[in-house]
């Protein structure tokens, strides 16, 4: 068998579970991974692995799995699309995605190459389920709620205020896409609890939803990689009313972004040189093995 | 705006509820209905449609959804197809459906058109949701749960039981894709309760299940359209065990099948000329409207 070659770009906490899920398919063989310092310090589980400073030092790629901070995988997945190979990613801005994906769709049909984007849990697997339930009951209303689970997005921000020496939010589903945060900090010395509770819920990603900061002597402690979703549509089948439809997750995180960029990273493969997303490519196409024994089985 | 023409292949429970689903479709236009009686006592719901007993007798049908027994769709899809017009149908023997795609494939690429099989809630809807859930966990077993809601294929099983006059069979889900069969029947004069609810258990349908028989004094009044679905897997995703996901539904059963067929009627204009079933074409082709406005607001 003509196994996939892929590249991890990017090894910090997806890449490493990236890692873990190239390791798990029986279809994909790792060219090797790229990161800013190189071989430099190689962890243990690289060791038969090349790891290097560009992806062109790497041999034969079919696919390059980004693992790089959202805001940068524009720029990764140009040159990397530039030279021919697919490129995966999990950018979740969900207000940047149709852009990304105009500009990706030029770059990938010039060079012949496939990129599948937002590819992660939401936007990603979670898009493909909302979208299904909308067709199936084009009236209504879908909640998706999250959590409770760590938001790094939160965390980051909490980070950023002055007096924070350590934070963790918790992202807690109160119902109808609405959520609670619960925001964990460490203060530094100097700095007042009252002050910094105030900043933090006075910020821009805190200031419209519930917000309660906790004290508490070791952030680290807390730090738990589960997360959770519970999806609820209820809604409308020709002129049937009160159909009721519910997709729950309760996952590990980054493990589940990184399985859901392999299987995309196989899907690329399978669709014409452009840019798309989950929701505009068959699912089958997510999956190894014969179409037909697979049809039998899942369908 | 060009609206699609769609035409409706037989007109019983289903064909009733495809009405309804085309008829909100604000992207659809009803071409007009084929049964086996013409227009002879033409329903009023029907009163501004042509119906006629061949399809030929219709003008520029895009699409036919087929609304026949399971067992005769082969056959219609067949003519049909070899008209050039694209067939939808949900089919539902899921031994058969790699079978029948192999067959209608044929067809369809021969006149040029298009067909997707096996398009109703399970198989159809669930399946995108199997198969989904098999690519982001790809080690675990997914359990689907039916119920409760009435089994058609075990209600007609009992029917034809000696002494039996109507009868009902619900399916009750007891866990792990195990079910029960709760039976609910009138009985015959003439007949005893230990005799036909000796002979309804040994029955094929009902040996290997937990089967409980009940004579009440009238049918009729138990029946309800409601149905449910319990869909569950427990997996791993890379290396990362314990990945939970659960897809639930509640629901009038024939209302949501007509419209899986109305959505998925809407997707045959989007495929190359061939055979597919729901998990081969991209879920986003289900709907109705802008691409990019979709995806902004869906993925």
């Amino acid at each position: 068998m003509n196994k996939l070659r892929a590249a991890i770009i990017g090894y910090g906490n997806i890449g490493k579970y990236v890692l873990e899920a190239l390791q798990a398919a029986p279809d994909f063989e790792i060219a090797g991974v790229v990161r800013r310092n190189g071989d430099e310090n190689k962890p243990s589980e690289l060791s038969q692995y090349p790891v290097v400073k560009d992806i062109k030092e790497l041999e034969k790629v079919d696919v390059a799995i980004l693992c790089t901070p959202t805001r940068s995988v524009e720029k990764y997945a140009k040159e990397i699309l530039a030279l021919g190979i697919n490129t995966v990613d999990s950018f979740d801005i969900h207000t940047g995605i149709v852009n990304l994906r105009k500009e990706l769709n030029q770059t990938a049909k010039q060079h012949n190459a496939v990129s599948i984007i937002s590819a992660g849990w939401d936007p990603g697997s979670d898009s493909v389920v909302r979208t299904l339930l909308q067709a199936i009951a084009p009236k209504g209303i879908t909640y998706t709620n999250f959590g409770p689970g760590m938001s790094m997005g939160h965390t980051v921000a909490v980070k950023a205020v002055d007096g924070v020496k350590a934070a963790l939010s918790m992202t807690i589903p109160t119902g109808t896409g609405i959520h609670r945060r619960m925001v964990y900090i460490e203060i530094k010395d100097g700095y007042k609890y009252e002050d910094v509770a105030k900043a933090i819920k006075a910020d821009a990603y805190f200031v419209n939803d519930e917000t309660h900061v906790i004290e508490v002597p070791c952030v680290d402690d807390l730090l738990d990689m589960g997360h959770g979703v519970h999806l609820i549509r209820k809604g409308v089948s020709g002129k049937t009313q009160n159909q009721l439809f519910e997709f729950n997750m309760k996952i590990n995180n980054p493990a589940l972004t990184a399985q859901v960029l392999v299987c995309v990273a196989r899907a690329t493969m399978k669709q014409a040189p452009g840019c798309y997303t989950m929701v505009e490519i068959p699912v089958i196409d997510l999956l190894y093995g014969d179409r037909e024994d697979l049809i039998s089985h899942l369908v």
